[in-house]
């Protein structure tokens, strides 16, 4: 097995009581989603619908979007992977720092991997400096918006300029919305009818707080593409408790706009109390907050129960950098105590 | 999308009552497997657990092999494309007919697919001409035991013959082993330690009838490839239920047994039936049957809210074969009745 580099490893570390390492809605499960499941384990027995039928109406008519424009992967990194053996590009660029499947998933397929610095000084920002890497050599732009570990969303009037720029290279932009739901941000499915080469990707694992359940889709007008994209693993990948799962979480009215809430409410709480604390707490819009402390928070916290991400492995950053997820208010109040107690 | 090929599609067929095109255990899912899912749902909410330590140390002691030749997917399928990516064969062997998803695997990857057919007049059995195949070029050969459709089993004594043989000309041996808990054969997995290019695939989904959950697993003592698998896809491949279902289903004593039993004697049955109504029946020893009438079966029966599966998309079948999943006494007896009423 190669070396877990991701957050939510609760079963490689024992005795953790509060997993601040992912980034989960801290609502939860709906209740509609869990019910959904426990009512209908029995369809567990049927091969899934290898093309989602159900939940793909319901994403569509959810985004107002064709449904052909749809497809669903067993989570989002099962599409980073399926995308990057679909395309097999030669030259592609990822920022650093960033999530990490992008660039595992294209070292699988042998391509020139070209990292964008994000930097510090500009709180690790996406600036029009990315326009001039964006060239007719460069055939995939993984970006990341809010940005996983730092949670910065790109601006619009950039976005706009990278996708006008992006069109005219022929580069495909492959833009990761799976925590934008979580922010104030705009989606990017704005451009899809006019810009061919944007996949949009997005996750119910987050939003809904069903990692475990695994469910992702890929937006994009290029309808070849998503074939292609279909082709290149197996037809059975979303299983029918993540079709179930998906399909009842898009009938909970309400949802986004509570988390959204909770979550901006609780990443200010958190934001000040660790700056109280002496932390430096880098500014985001996610359900999530990178942090830089010379002090070894990783294992003091994890030695009172509380897993935290070290952000030593993401490109870009150090062991001094750590992610925290934002949680409810109960739970945020035991990590600031703890860190509190230790920091004083 | 590309066009279905495999049964259990009642999501694209309405008015499926009975569903024949599926090979999974008619005694449906274990209750404990139901249980485990229903009360630990909440679980679901967290990332599974990318090792799958738990479920493999279950397997490992089932089967009585160490862990480290044990590697999870989100169903066989899943394995079978994440090997092709793996090792990339130039040159690959498929027998005809067989399942499909090896050859729509190896066509990802760009390999030379060699098809080894099998003849009508050998009953689709494979023989000792197949070691001829076996030679220096070629990288990888995939064997169904039993085969997918004819239910057929190797022989013991060539299955031995094609591991030396293969252990000679360094060819990968992919040993599918999905249905052979239904049957009475013997595993291939008694040649893991001596031949370190045997890859044996296994499957939770058909067995444990949770085909919607997608759980299957690979045994190898070539444990860098199986390190390579790994990294062929995602991390997070396995969901939460599928591990849970899985452990849960290896604790339930005398299942395979049961099933066995209630197979072998059902399948007895509906080959006698029919018989009598005048259709060619293959000898098979899986949990399905592969049967041959000039009659249009398929379009009959779908009318009467039957659902069976079309074979003419098998290379080296035609329009005229269809194969049948085994049941229950009383879901068999419909189909006899219904079958006897069109043909006599």
């Amino acid at each position: 097995m190669p070396r877990y580099e991701h957050g939510g490893d609760i079963y490689g570390n024992t005795g953790v009581l509060l997993d601040f390492s992912v980034n989960i809605n801290p609502l939860g499960m709906p209740s509609a989603v869990k019910n959904a499941l426990i009512s209908r384990t029995n369809e567990f027995t049927n091969y899934p619908d290898p093309e989602c039928r159900k939940l793909r109406c319901a994403i569509a008519t959810k985004l107002d979007l064709p449904v052909d424009w749809i497809t669903c992967g067993n989570g989002a990194a099962d599409l980073i992977y399926r995308l990057c053996y679909a395309v097999k590009p030669k030259n592609a660029m990822v920022c650093a720092p960033t999530f990490s499947e992008y660039e595992k998933a294209l070292e699988q397929t042998g391509s020139n991997i070209i990292y964008h610095l994000l930097k510090e000084e500009n709180g690790f920002d996406i600036t029009e400096d990315l326009l001039d890497d964006i060239t007719c050599d460069l055939d995939m732009l993984f970006l990341c918006h809010p940005n996983n570990p730092t949670g910065r969303l790109i601006n619009d009037d950039l976005m706009e300029r990278i996708m006008i720029r992006a069109n005219q290279t022929g580069t495909i932009v492959v833009v990761d919305e799976c925590f934008l739901d979580f922010t104030n941000g705009v989606s990017t499915k704005r451009f899809l009818s006019k810009m061919h080469g944007l996949c949009v990707l997005n996750a119910f694992t987050k939003i809904y707080a069903i990692a475990g359940l695994r469910l992702g889709y890929m937006l994009s007008s290029d309808t070849a593409l998503l074939c292609k994209i279909n082709s290149a693993a197996q037809c059975w990948s979303v299983s029918v408790p993540a079709q179930i799962a998906g399909t009842a979480a898009l009938s909970c009215e309400g949802w986004v706009e509570k988390t959204l809430s909770l979550v901006t409410e609780e990443r200010r709480y958190l934001t000040k109390h660790l700056k109280n604390s002496g932390i430096k707490v880098y500014s985001g819009d996610a359900n999530y907050l990178l942090i830089r402390s010379q002090h070894s928070l990783y294992e003091m916290l994890l030695e009172k129960g509380i897993l935290i991400r070290r952000c030593g492995n993401f490109k870009g950053l150090d062991d001094t950098y750590f992610r925290l997820g934002v949680k409810t208010r109960n739970e945020n109040d035991v990590l600031i105590k703890t860190l509190w107690d230790f920091l004083k």
